[in-house]
């Protein structure tokens, strides 16, 4: 009774993440769906792509929270479009969610969205928004384990980018084993190390969503 | 139809949680809920806790992972019983699974049992595993405004743990904004900043354990 409750939500949830899928391709829209564990810098990853990317793409925000309005705020502040959805205890996106969260945003022009999700390295991988990748942030501080421990976010994941290598100093962190273990799960993993704080490593990133922009606008 | 399927799973849980309350009630075992986002320093903790603590109390661990046994390794390394849970994907444990784990542990002469919940901030507060506590790990990596973006899990919790403080020199977080957001929340809530992995601050959360430990035998 309840798995074929949840195959119906699943099902449901798939024929709008295909309308979504038509809409952003219609738009010729890059759209990512950002995932990862409560902390590990998704907020803080965008703020500082989209100040270093905006005079190249025209990019918007959707942004999923349980509660407040915190992290759309410090988008806007970087002067993208931005709309805040409040799950109230959900834990994470789905289709339906950014369907009406996209009817409020301007799309005509944009380039690439990006959809923060809800922190959890669980439950938001089962559900499609509509995106052409799911992009998972881990921190070095989790510990280099959690892709063995939560395999199904990173073997779904085009990319891993491995967040707060600032902290690396003070953490034993190995990138490869985290890196092993995400390859083994997905060996078409991209991989990138970065500090979203201090910048450094941020160019592979970068360089990865002009690649696909461009694919997207062909 | 979703939200009466969903009531219907809690109902049902909350059966079960009665169950192992009554069980944990005779054998005067003390039964905290340990939960936090993954990363966030659980098995860590316990590590310190059991080692530093074993020859006050007998203890015992369930641990919960979607995958692998990694952590029940690290805790059977400390020398105290440990039953692991597999979820196969569920993003948090039930009444049911404890109950089954807990039939495989010699629970007589047990003091203290432990239950680790799989890493996540959004689903773990829903259910009950017939603790007597719910206590919640918040790394000082993961930001101070964590309790007001996840409130539920900060709202059912007896006791906050604010691990890694030997991180602080290096990130943004201030103690006293994550703590005024969780009192605004739980104004009953014990906040305890810590260092499961220097031992920093650790006497305060021994402490608190002594005396519900001993409140329990009661």
């Amino acid at each position: 009774m309840q798995i074929k409750v949840i195959r119906k939500i699943l099902e449901a949830n798939d024929r709008i993440s295909e309308q979504l899928k038509n809409l952003f391709q219609e738009k010729k829209i890059l759209v990512i769906n950002l995932m990862s564990s409560p902390g590990a810098g998704k907020t803080t990853l965008l703020e500082t792509t989209l100040t270093d990317l905006r005079k190249e793409f025209n990019m918007a925000v959707i942004e999923g929270d349980l509660q407040t309005s915190n992290d759309a705020e410090r988008i806007a502040a970087t002067g993208a479009q931005v709309i805040q959805i409040n799950t109230e205890g959900g834990c994470h996106l789905d289709g339906s969610m950014v369907l009406e969260a996209a009817g409020q945003l301007e799309l005509d022009g944009v380039d690439i969205l990006f959809v923060e999700n809800v922190g959890n390295l669980v439950c938001p991988a089962e559900f499609s928004v509509g995106e052409d990748f799911k992009v998972t942030i881990l921190s070095v501080v989790e510990g280099d384990d959690k892709p063995q421990k939560y395999p199904l976010i990173f073997a779904e994941s085009r990319v891993m980018l491995l967040n707060k290598t600032d902290l690396m100093p003070y953490v034993d962190f190995s990138l490869e084993k985290a890196s092993g273990f995400a390859r083994s799960l997905n060996p078409a993993i991209e991989i990138f190390p970065v500090s979203a704080k201090t910048g450094e490593g941020m160019d592979l990133w970068y360089n990865w969503l002009r690649s696909e922009a461009k694919n997207k606008k062909r």
